[in-house]
């Protein structure tokens, strides 16, 4: 890859060989080179996980003009460091993560490997946008969100992000076009539910992670699960700063 | 365990047999009845991580008039989702996660599996905390954090935390006692030289997540680092929703 053009690291939490990544590599093309280091297998829900206690290990999948293709036994925000600080040339112009296969507004957030790989672009002072699509089908159409993906990723590489502030960028599932993009906050919601249990055949039960996902404030019409709801590209700005600033003044008692 | 008393549920990710959890289990029995829910095995790193891909148990370790303790295969924020589902007979008072054997100040709570639990308990409406003795020895000294631990649990428990915020405390390692307690926010920190890298005796290289932190805010007195660097504890009050506010201004152009 040569060094005229922005380059752009890439990574996703639903493996190397995902829908959603391949389709995002030709999408960023036009905007770049795109250095892919990927999980080498699924690793849903690894938030900002990262191997304390096991060696990485990586290997180069593919390799063309534009585009480099790494897979890596650690999980997204590994997939990350190690891309960093052994792979790459130069200094990434922008970091991005997906194209998710999921939803991973509200609360996602939190649980997101997706989110994990654009916090960690930004602990590291690049801009870093993640996208996501609420469709888990792993043959799933991304085909809509393709003119929104280039938007986003142009605005973020030629401006930047603010220090510290990364974007969380949700598609709805649709089949005819969207109703337009809205800068949106978090929504509240809340997860029940959560496991489906069964018998174990040698004895005892097993559980599998499942749930219900509720929208605690569905008539807000600021939020992200609000817009997703509604047809519109939610881009929700994302502080890594978690600081609850507004609570500070009921814990001054403890001081001392 | 018997109703009365306030229930008080409890994990951590340096696993069940972690000195600082079981240290943990007798400064909280004063406070209540604890159950215990942690990973059979170290965790750390582990985030607000879920297992979307393998099937989770759990087992009784021990029980006691106060106390029950068990083990599961999944995460840290796995254990606290099962054990609310499937274990507690009546919803906990609190939840806590630690003592973690390391930092989990500044960026470090992206990282760390005991805040995933704090977080969780949060995002379930528990009042929530975490404790950290930044000492990774698996034979760490918390003598110490004994009287702070009671205190800032025994306010947690009877006057609760705001909406959507949780409490991340962070003990100095020290000998002689600490400079006292002191409310932060989070420093802004980044880590650098992250790999550790051998060759593979079957060719290539691999390579272990280690790395070297730094506080980019080394004079700013009011983080949750210029506290531990000056021998206080650290209580960050920390918030589930992420959304960069300030940052909705430069953003409006996208909106369409």
């Amino acid at each position: 890859m040569n060094d005229n053009k922005p380059l752009i690291l890439l990574s996703n939490d639903d493996g190397v060989r995902a829908k959603g990544l391949n389709e995002l590599i030709e999408m960023l093309t036009p905007l770049g080179n795109v250095l892919v280091m990927a999980p080498d297998r699924a690793r849903s829900g690894a938030a900002c996980g990262i191997t304390a206690n096991e060696p990485l290990r990586y290997r180069m999948v593919s390799a063309r003009s534009d585009v480099e293709v790494y897979a890596c036994n650690g999980t997204p925000v590994d997939c990350v460091k190690l891309a960093l600080e052994k792979v790459a040339t130069r200094r990434p112009d922008m970091i991005v993560g997906g194209i998710n296969h999921g939803n991973n507004a509200s609360v996602n957030v939190h649980y997101s490997g997706t989110m994990g790989i654009v916090l960690e672009g930004c602990m590291k002072g690049i801009s870093s946008v993640g996208f996501s699509l609420c469709d888990f089908d792993p043959d799933a159409d991304f085909s809509l969100t393709a003119p929104y993906v280039y938007k986003v990723a142009r605005k973020v590489l030629s401006a930047g992000l603010p220090s510290g502030v990364c974007l969380n960028v949700n598609f709805p599932k649709a089949t005819a076009g969207y109703a337009g993009l809205k800068i949106c906050r978090m929504a509240r919601g809340s997860w029940s539910s959560e496991w489906y249990e069964a018998d174990h055949p040698r004895g005892g039960k097993y559980f599998w992670l499942t749930g219900k996902y509720t929208n605690l404030e569905p008539d807000s019409e600021d939020t992200d699960d609000w817009a997703l709801a509604n047809g519109f590209v939610a881009v929700t700005p994302v502080t890594v700063d978690m600081t609850a600033y507004n609570a500070f003044g009921g814990l001054k008692d403890l001081e001392m």
